[in-house]
């Protein structure tokens, strides 16, 4: 349709080059002086145009910031903190912007690559190995933040001896440090690059690590969720929490277990809702009922009995002789005697 | 701590009962006229003054309703409807109440039961099979509505060819479309209550059709964030996409698929950004790559000619041995002849 | 490489037609006296000569069945029975031909199709509607047998009250009564073919239907063996079982829940062990310790404290500073106070 | 029923102790010359005769060695090593024996504990890590032998250029190489014993690391299975490939790939069946058609128009007013104004 696309050179002048096109969600550059505009992937003889890499201010001429829309309009405030004690910090996607390039002048001096299409893919791979390395840097944190959010509301449940909870805690920290020991693997095995003595993170461990969690996140708010209840789909506000005719109810219906403030409490349902973004998913797993409720249903109304005698016939067990209907099924190979013509030994074509 | 935490009875008087207690997330009941009280949990004879169930006006003496938080403060306008076009029309959890009961006043004629703990267990699980049945209702449409846009995002992106999509999408109309029996199966193959002609929701197929869609949504909500692409962590809000300085831009960059206008495609983003909940989640998923492009980076990692020079020296294949270390491991009975000391026929205690 | 790897007509003659190549995996082919042979896949205008349909007794001139190797080769004996109560009744894949067509002369009279190529993929797909449905109904029992066989093993093992054996069981209950509504569903709910009043199975249930066994079937035997124990690796044999001096050691203490007689239990495991094909995988999971030990090692040697600590400090909770390194960590926006430079108001291109 | 399912102490005696009991599946136990006996898990005060701990010559007087039935009976032959190139080599619980103790005296001297219950969950905890790291080492090979089987297959049967084999790949390499760092770190990161400088292996990292491949095992056979086909349920024989009049049609209709050897292929295939132990896992997976059959027919049976025009509803998206039922469809609040009551203003109890 166009061939703005992707980022491209539409000149090439005695001093520098023009560019033109646009990146999409690039992280903190509300915030930057600087971008490093590398391509994205891989290119062939044809797209030599799109090869191109460099360093730009970004007040430079033709250049337009559109920053995306913070998750909380407005400033950080006692009221925002409360509510949303993550977003209010530091928004998912707050700083990102889309960089547009209108026939952006770059001199030359700036310029590292411009034609050279059989590098993209290099550069593509390292930005990458690069780029996913950072993220594990950042997701360690969250996700220590997480398993000990699950745990915290296992406690304040008072669900810390519950069997499946146990479980469900355990596989947290299991992924948890999984994540942790091959974020750092990919720095203690480096890779050396081609004819240098530079080290690169692990291109394997880095991916392998970065996968862990972007893999497993919907399984950590899954768990989390659950574990919190079907308040965190209604979780209790600022306004609310503040209002002195409410007060009294909350502080005596929304206790839980012996000891622990229920300000504590709410305010760490606050942090699931916020940090697992999920009214919606807490509301499917818990409104009519936790998933364990429905498991219990499933156990109380299997039919075991059958079940069992079946089981057991088949291993030669007795006993299954006495089940109404497993015992009153006749041998496969009965019925096959009384069914079954004679075998016919004339057949011939 | 306190024996407030299920309602009970706290008063028998000539005329009626007098309850205390309350009820956390009451759907709809800032909208109701009515509702029925009916004990949750199975109850043994010391619970007694906990086995009470009733009908009361929702304006009764003693009641307080405490509404929760809607998701989306303030009235439906064109730009919330943009921005959340779920949570602007029906906000998850919206319409919940917790029911505070202040030594409330039930007359005797609308008292259903009061005391008689050998029935909480009944109506408890019959309460369950029913309000499961009702969710299913609730959520075949919303099914139907995240498998289709999860289809729409495809096509918008130009993706519907690739076999990693359509095994996706084939995963969530399967889903979709068994759930959809099940909930069917419910009420066609209804259980008879004991000593009665009522039928009830069959208890087997209402919870594996309740539990189906809450089992699954997580991963619901996973595919279509992976299907949408990063752009559904930071979708464009009305206030940018009415800008008129950056429509141009938005309209330009934002395109996809020939033929489909950018705004259509800016609104489904929206509708998969707030339907999944999940701008933390997208951003785990995409930034930094995809959980696809990972997976190429692990294909393009491995030491394929290793791993299938082991293979097929396990299965005696000829080939490995050309490999530089598989060929150079030596015969694990070749090991031990050499290592081995000649067994020693003299042991004894 | 040859043209005879999907079966074809080589020759159009006055009485009939020449076929060659062959069919693998044909099931039941050894006890059978006629075929009828089938397209499996769509076929282009090219592929006229493969798009062929017709019946052919198997002792026609030119047709060589090669059975496959049965998996207990011999007769079925009370050794058999003991030692592999399914494999010797039934062996998987025991009737199985290979079916080779040597130049086999089909009369017209027999022929079904022979090059409407067009109607290949109607026929591929029809009959793998019909062929799926079949296979439902083959393993309807097979799953009920082998839900019930959990519960048996549960119930011999004295697990029954574990809250991860009683959710495991009722997830195979799950999702063997889905599966059986499933089956049923494709037949309550046909689909009439083109211009005629035929009733063809429900294409989208039956696929489900099938889809749901097969997708699961790993996880039911992993769920088994779980459940039966190391023991199901290594399963007594009827020598061992037989033999005077061996059985009074086996009878003490492979004995388990308290009226259960020692026999009954060794062969249900047998029964798992040859139902789920598995010493290998049954193996890893019990071997060196069940996945249950494991997890109790995870809850038990993670750091839940300053797990707790980091949740606590981003829910804004009281109690983390005294965490030895949670409470140390200072502030991020602190950090960035003290770190950064004035900002560099001067900054221009 | 009896005290002696664990071993336990019948006597102390002056130069040494008397016990009676079992172990059961002690690997290699046949050809070992001495065990060592350790307590299984916690005890406490009243389990002080089951805190025992001694080395004992497997000749002693009193031991009787019940060795388990070997998957292959028989020498290892040609024939063997063909149909079963694993379990020919080294069987799963080949070696594995059942240790009886009919009151064995052990001398003081070879007794490491004796009564000192408080021991006994470290030195099981201790056991368990060592143990587990162990079998850490002995999956590596098999888990990378396994991933290199999956490429091989692929290889042969030309599928390495599909997408979801190439994604089945890409997960088995992952694992694998994410189960080698964690069996690394085990050992790069031990822990100091108390009150001592003996280094054992990390707790945390070793338990990931059995729990990683015992928990994906299944999985790996699928995929395997999966991408190997349905005759990896019914493996060619030694002695049919060996059968001059069957070599021909075997060589000619099971040839794959162009350049591969038949035999390769087969070969291979008989290293499926043998390492995932599953014809009945294949057959499940296979017979009646693929999983990805299925998956193409949920893709080709959905009816994408309706879901996508709920969706486009839902999104505000033009175009769903045209679809027939989703057109039909009222808008709710259109029919809640049609069908609600004015509002009830009188309510009042
Ligand atoms: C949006 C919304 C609307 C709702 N509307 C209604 C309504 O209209 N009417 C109504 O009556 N209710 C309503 N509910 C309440 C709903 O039924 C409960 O949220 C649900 O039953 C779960 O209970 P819970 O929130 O107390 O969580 P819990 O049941 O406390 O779950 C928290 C965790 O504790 C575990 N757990 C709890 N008990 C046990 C146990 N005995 N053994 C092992 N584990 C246990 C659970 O498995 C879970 O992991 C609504 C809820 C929501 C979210
Ligand atoms: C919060 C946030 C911050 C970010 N910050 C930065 C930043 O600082 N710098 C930066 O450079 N980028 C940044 N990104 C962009 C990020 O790198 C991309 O979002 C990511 O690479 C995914 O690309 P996409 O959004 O175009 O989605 P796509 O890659 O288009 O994914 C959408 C779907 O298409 C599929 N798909 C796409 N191509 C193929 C193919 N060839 N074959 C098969 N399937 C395919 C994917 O698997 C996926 O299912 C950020 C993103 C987010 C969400
Ligand atoms: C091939 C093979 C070789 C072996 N070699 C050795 C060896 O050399 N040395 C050695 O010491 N051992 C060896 N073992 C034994 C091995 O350690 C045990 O099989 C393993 O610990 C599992 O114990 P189990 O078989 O008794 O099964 P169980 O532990 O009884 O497991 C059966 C089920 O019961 C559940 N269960 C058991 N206890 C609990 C509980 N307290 N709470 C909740 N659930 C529970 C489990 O989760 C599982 O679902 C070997 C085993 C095999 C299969
Ligand atoms: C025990 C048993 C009994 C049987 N009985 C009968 C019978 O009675 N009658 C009968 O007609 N058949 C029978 N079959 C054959 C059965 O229908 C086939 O095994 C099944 O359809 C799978 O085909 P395949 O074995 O060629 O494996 P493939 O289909 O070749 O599968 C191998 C791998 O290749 C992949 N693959 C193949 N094609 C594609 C593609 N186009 N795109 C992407 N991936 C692809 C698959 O997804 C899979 O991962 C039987 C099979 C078994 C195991």
């Amino acid at each position: 349709q166009h061939k703005d696309y992707y980022l491209r050179v539409v000149d090439k002048q005695k001093d520098g080059i023009v560019v033109r096109g646009a990146k999409y969600h690039i992280s903190c550059t509300a915030a930057a002086n600087e971008a490093i505009v590398l391509p994205c992937r891989t290119h062939g003889e044809e797209d030599a145009d799109y090869a191109v890499a460099f360093a730009i201010p970004l007040n430079a001429k033709g250049i337009t910031l559109i920053a995306s829309d913070p998750e909380i309009r407005g400033p950080s405030t006692e009221e925002t903190i409360w509510d949303f004690p993550v977003a209010s910090k530091l928004g998912v996607g707050d700083g990102e912007c889309m960089i547009v390039f209108d026939d952006v002048f770059v001199p030359w001096e700036r310029v590292f690559m411009c034609g050279e299409w059989q590098f993209s893919r290099d550069i593509a791979i390292l930005f990458g190995t690069f780029h996913r390395l950072f993220a594990c840097c950042r997701m360690v944190p969250m996700m220590e933040i997480m398993t000990g959010l699950a745990a915290l509301m296992a406690e304040y449940n008072g669900l810390e001896n519950y069997s499946h909870v146990r479980s469900k805690l355990s596989w947290l920290v299991q992924v948890t440090e999984a994540f942790k020991v091959m974020s750092l693997a990919a720095c203690m095995f480096p890779e050396k690059e081609r004819d240098s003595n530079l080290a690169n993170p692990n291109g394997m461990y880095t991916n392998i690590s970065k996968y862990m969690y972007a893999e497993n996140f919907h399984q950590f708010t899954k768990f989390i969720q659950d574990i919190a209840g079907g308040i965190a789909a209604d979780p209790i506000s600022y306004r609310d929490w503040m209002n002195p005719e409410e007060r009294p109810y909350l502080e005596k219906y929304l206790d839980a277990k012996a000891g622990i403030p229920t300000e504590d409490r709410l305010r760490a349902i606050r942090l699931v809702a916020d940090i697992t973004g999920g009214r919606h998913d807490t509301h499917q797993i818990h409104a009519e009922g936790s998933l364990q409720a429905q498991q219990m249903m499933f156990f109380r109304e299997a039919d075991w009995g059958m079940y069992k005698a079946l089981a057991k016939r088949e291993a030669g067990i007795l006993g299954w002789e006495e089940h109404p209907t497993v015992g009153s099924m006749k041998n496969f190979s009965d019925i096959l005697k009384e069914k079954m013509p004679p075998f016919d030994t004339s057949y011939k074509v």
